[in-house]
């Protein structure tokens, strides 16, 4: 199967860039010192290729990802770096013979735990992005409730989010000092193994956590693309040009990928050497014009969000325009 | 089953409203006078009620969403009001029975309705949104071009998409005006019976089209609700409060949907009494605090990519909490 052979729009991943991708990060944070989060491709044969270099420990953002991953073979430990309320799916998982560490941050939250049959929890502390995570103060005394209702505490969990997208590297690695100075005083007071926390933006410069849950390092996106990191561009959504303005009106052309084939909360994607100029439900306008059954390809602005709208990721040889793996997006929804 | 027992976040139709919407319109433009555009809901069930108030012609994106109305029995009169370069799928489905109309704004286009198997098409015309349409001058001649290539052409198509979202009401009247005159000047040198466009924006001030193809109308977003329109908001994502920040850390709660459940090109989804901080892949951050474990319904600013991150829609009594149907969200992808 060849590229120009797609249904479009089509979520196309380089796989020369993807590989490069993968060792980069590989040799960096080499086995265990990664986590990497599924949240960012939902993809579990892209979860199998980022195990067989070593990363088996995985981070999920929702149930139905660590379903996912248990199902696939790759259970062995995985952090649901999430709050939740019911438990009772994730419960079953550790029943049928899976780690999954669930993190908490209130009382709620650990009797969820418990309620559910969860065994292993992380204690989620806030270290400046206001959303979820217990204070500093408040860790040691939810890692005491956690195990006075019997569950083993593994340790900390602090998320820089506030951090990683942050384009000046002196700033990202100042603010991320600041933050990680909190998660070293909660660790400190919880105790247990782990330290967990950091993402693609941060995944050098973390030096304080145990692992590094960076996800988007694997795919990419225009706004990670903007850091200066080692990492390529290697998602892309394939879309066809379908029409063309006529040559006094302007200029300009119109593919077939719009808002339902991107995430679009940093903004619009790119093209390679074109402006966009906005994009709608299943179109995208730009210019210079291109002939009419012209393939595009265009790079998302936000990974996560734009592989959560497709069925199926093609991993392609973008120099051939051969197709060498269709990857099933099998972790969307909840 | 009761709200409360959903798995969140969850897509969920207030019956009340959505009963009201479709109402309102078939009272405004009964039968054929609305062709519902399914892009806006991707839903076949939801289709099913829109043609059992009347509105038994259809308009498409996708074919995918094509396919899938002729597979529900809703195949008596479609437009794929979208250019597409392989008609096959298209001809397919005319072969079996079905009436699927398909536009075209260039001669590749034609060829490509012609290569598949198409047999009626619509001259789209440009009306002033810099997307799909060939120019009013250019009309004649495609339309002159398809008929040579024994393709019956029904008319002509131009969709104010510049227009139906303006907040000023006598602009917008005003600006309708001028497209459409566009495209009455466009369907006097094209011939057909069907001259077709407009939305919810537009839908009764647009009183040249035959026929209206708002969709939006039935579930509802934020920004069209700014628009002073009689319909009302049908469509939350249910969500839980997962985490609340500590008294003395400023006041936040968490909701657990975020960017894969919330188109975001329109902005931020609302909740009614609150401020809404930023959204994350599968977090809300709000104020003033909630409960661990409240429920949120929020309304989302952009109803069409919002519906199509979700598997199914639950129709419910708001008032009672009870869910009476479950609509599988059938036709999503191309």
């Amino acid at each position: 199967m060849r590229l120009v052979d797609l249904v479009t729009p089509a979520l196309v991943v380089d796989a020369a860039a993807f590989e490069h991708n993968l060792t980069t990060m590989a040799a960096a944070l080499p086995g265990a010192r990664l986590r990497p989060h599924i949240k960012a491709h939902k993809c579990t044969s892209l979860a199998q290729r980022q195990a067989a270099v070593g990363h088996e420990s995985f981070t999920c953002a929702t149930i139905r990802e660590c379903e996912g991953l248990a199902a696939a073979g790759l259970g062995a430990d995985v952090l649901l770096a999430n709050e939740i309320l019911d438990a009772r799916r994730v419960g079953a998982l550790v029943d049928a013979g899976h780690r999954i560490t669930v993190t908490v941050d209130s009382p709620a939250t650990i009797e969820a735990a418990v309620a559910g049959g969860v065994r292993e929890v992380v204690i989620d502390v806030n270290v400046g992005l206001p959303r979820c995570g217990c204070s500093v103060e408040d860790a040691p005394r939810l890692a005491d409730l956690a195990r006075s209702r019997n569950l083993s505490v593994r340790g900390v969990q602090g998320y820089e989010g506030h951090v990683v997208g942050i384009e000046s590297a002196e700033t990202r690695s100042e603010k991320c000092r600041l933050a990680m100075e909190l998660l070293v005083a909660a660790h400190e007071a919880v105790g247990g193994e782990l330290m967990t926390g950091g993402g693609t933006g941060t995944y050098l410069i973390n030096t304080w956590s145990d692992e590094i849950q960076a996800g988007s390092y694997a795919l990419m996106d225009t706004a990670y693309g903007r850091l200066g990191l080692p990492f390529r561009q290697a998602l892309y959504v394939l879309a066809t040009v379908v029409s063309t303005s006529t040559p006094d009106s302007g200029g300009w052309s119109v593919a077939n990928a719009g808002l339902k084939a991107f995430g679009m909360d940093h903004g619009l994607p790119a093209i390679d050497g074109s402006n966009i100029w906005f994009c709608s439900d299943e179109h995208l306008t730009f210019d210079p014009p291109r002939r009419v059954g012209d393939h595009v390809l265009v790079a998302p602005a936000h990974v996560d969000p734009t592989v959560a709208y497709h069925e199926r990721m093609y991993v392609a040889d973008l120099a051939s325009g051969e197709v060498l793996e269709t990857w099933p997006v099998d972790l969307r929804g909840w």
